[in-house]
């Protein structure tokens, strides 16, 4: 395994050249987070459709348990059980539009992952960056466990365990653990762990910051990448299902699908389950014992358990959904734990949004009203006095100060905002499919894929490294 | 399906080109031998281990099941269920030496497959093609199922059901069902159905053809490509058992293996079976209550059933081996049949050679004397007096005429050659394997293989198509 410890060398001095003036040294944690010989047990794969082009290219990697889907470059990189999502990449000749001018691609975009670590990343493209339009760009970057990369740049860039960096730029910074940026340039910013920091230039701003001890209880890294918390608890509860599903090439589905609807054979399905039409449930999302109505979709590392989603609802990457029941429409964002019990059951009224990094975790029955927002740290019902709000009363505000929770700007625009993001996620996703081109999305798009199954070497010097590969183009 | 409909047309017209002045025509064979939908159906795979150079590569291909070890380039071709094994290439550097002369090869030697279609066919590197050293060809080739492709160059070939080409070089020319040619130039030349021919240039030639309406009741093809007979309804048999294991990822052995022997995890084993020291089973082999002794080995689309092998056999590329006990060193050569019953067994003596295309289908029970060698048809003990003799006396032989057979040339020579191929076969699939490198064998290199799984579009007008690859270089 000379090669794979040499590359995580490689990766460490990258990242620490961009990071150790911030004081940070990823050089242990990349040693010790996950144990050497997993590199080895597990195996990437690939999906072909008739969708998404293609040109699947990497030299020098290691890519154990990763997923991919759509044009991709990554060299000199360790993926780590990462889901790397080309299927929003934008093609040659789109026009794309920034600031008010438009220009137009000289070729489809490409996903640049080089001289990185993502463990359980989620990367997801639908990137809003005028640089260089054509190339989703993550570089030397070190992403923790559950952390999602949404909207690059990135590079040399450190992201804790379920941080998010959304509709990213960012450059050499640190975001702490479960804290969620929707970014920009932060070069040379430290955003500790547990901030939710959304913001647009000259428009608005929301902050929020858990109170003091929070973050360590669901999710704790150590120096030597070692990871616990309520988070880490509830996800490996159910690791296991997902063994017999990942050691078959083409894997069943023993549920009744729509035609309409896709869910993935790399998804876990258990218990007693409806899928209603135009539903997308995507690779390592885990459904147990759950309705999930007509246009609902649930993302990469989403767990919905013993829920209703009454329709159109979206459940961002990392969100986790547990004895609750979700009105029309309801949105949960990226890696929040919505955590009901059978005794303490949530009930969130239609139209409302939940906030990325929102954690409620019930200690006694919660209601959530139609239209709300809620943010932040729940465990009791009179918790959303100070961390929700109407979202009329949202689109009204000029700025207010509730809680931990300070928002500035026009709240007409931050509501809008939000609402045309998740109209955009359903259409993509295709919630409103109604059989014509036009309404097609992933549910429909991914339905006729395929994988490759690609595995590493397994002994000698290469032991755990890809040879080169190129597939399509 | 356009596409792949298209590629076959195309391949059609590349055959027909060379072998319709010999009254074939294709079409009709590979419209109909593989029903279009099968062609989806099956995922290829690629064997990496850090013994076999790759450079796989190719573009506009059909590979249905196919399994790939080493260098490779396809394009244009439909490759269905064929077992491409490259784990004897030469490489860059190697001297090679043909008729004396001694040349050096520029760079790896690649297996070049364009616009052929091999239908669960094997083909097996180990050329001795003095025209480009560097490249293992078949070229504008159709062969039927379960036929062996040995030692190239073939090129515009039609190759039937169940039929050898040996350490060949061909072109242009008729192979019929179950015929094995060991080849040189048979430009125009067609090889009836059954005859079974060695031949080295100016040293020996040895002729068998089967009698009238035999190789009919055990292979037949039709111009549609349907296969019928006793062979195909014994291998039909057994098709189910290899389901589970072609729907793995990384399928598991239930069986105690020896370090130093490699049972492919592709390879059936059922029932209760012995695996010796040093032994090799590879990829669509089926063992069923067997005794694998020592340094013995099984090749692609054998079948071994309720029989022992004392040590050091080999079972060529579709031997069939059923209630036979075989002494040590016992050969059994490419698709012969031995066929014994619970009631009439089959017994072999050690050293002893059953060449290539021989049908033992005992009525009664049979016993080979030590040391001898065994060919064409046989169903009772009295056939052996003229389908048979001892290698001592065939050492001795200048020529002669026994039953169906005829040999002329040097008797010597002939054992001497054939004698000499055996202890390279055990030499090179690592049967005397003692710890050291200079005796690893395929059995020792091929352990630590880890397998690529690559699907076919599923859908559009690409459906069946895989998308142009380029894996290693």
């Amino acid at each position: 395994m000379e090669k794979l410890e040499a590359l995580f060398d490689h990766i460490a001095s990258r990242v620490n050249v961009n990071l150790s003036p911030m004081g940070v040294d990823v050089r242990s944690l990349l040693k010790n987070a996950i144990p050497r010989e997993r590199h080895l047990l597990y195996y990437a794969f690939y999906a072909l459709t008739e969708d998404h082009p293609i040109s699947f290219q990497f030299s020098n990697s290691n890519l154990a348990g990763t997923y991919l889907l759509g044009k991709t470059l990554v060299d000199r990189s360790v993926l780590y059980k990462a889901n790397i999502r080309g299927d929003e990449l934008k093609r040659k000749g789109d026009i794309v539009e920034f600031n008010g001018v438009k220009t137009m691609l000289f070729y489809d975009e490409v996903i640049r992952i080089i001289n990185s670590f993502l463990v359980k990343t989620l990367v997801h493209n639908h990137s809003k960056n005028p640089e260089v339009p054509e190339v989703f760009r993550i570089l030397n970057t070190v992403a923790m466990h559950y952390s999602n990369i949404h909207g690059t740049t990135t590079e040399g860039v450190y992201l804790g365990a379920f941080s998010t960096a959304d509709l990213s730029v960012m450059h050499n910074c640190i975001i702490g653990d479960f804290a969620y940026v929707q970014a920009g340039d932060l070069s040379r910013v430290t955003i500790e762990p547990g901030r939710v920091w959304v913001k647009a230039n000259g428009l608005f701003e929301f902050n929020y910051i858990y109170p003091k001890g929070v973050v360590e209880k669901y999710v704790k890294l150590d120096d030597n990448g070692q990871l616990s918390g309520v988070f880490i608890d509830y996800v490996d509860e159910f690791k296991e299902d997902f063994i017999p599903i990942y050691s078959t090439a083409t894997p069943e589905l023993d549920i009744e699908v729509p035609e309409s609807s896709y869910v993935s054979p790399y998804a876990v399905i258990k218990g007693d389950c409806e899928i209603g039409e135009n539903t997308l449930i995507v690779q390592r999302a885990h459904v147990e014992n759950s309705v999930i109505g007509r246009g609902a979709n649930a993302q990469e590392n989403c767990y919905i358990k013993n829920s209703i989603y009454e329709g159109n609802n979206v459940t961002a990457h990392g969100g986790k959904v547990i004895w609750t029941h979700n009105g029309k429409n309801v949105f949960v964002g990226f890696n929040s734990f919505v955590h009901g019990t059978k005794e303490n059951q949530i009930t969130i009224g239609r139209d409302s949004i939940i906030m990325p990094h929102t954690i409620i975790d019930a200690e006694e029955p919660i209601k959530i009203p139609v239209n709300s927002i809620v943010w932040g740290y729940v465990t009791k019902q009179e918790d959303l006095e100070t961390q929700s709000m109407s979202l009329c009363d949202f689109a009204k505000s000029t700025g207010f100060t509730l809680g931990n929770a300070t928002f500035t700007g026009d709240g007409k625009a931050f509501v809008e905002a939000f609402r045309h993001r998740i109209s955009h996620i359903r259409e993509e996703n295709g919630s409103d499919y109604d059989g014509t081109d036009e309404t097609r999305g992933h549910a429909q798009k991914t339905q006729d894929a395929c994988f490759n199954i690609l595995q590493p070497f397994q002994s000698g010097p290469e032991a755990g490294m890809y040879p080169t590969m190129t597939i399509g183009d």
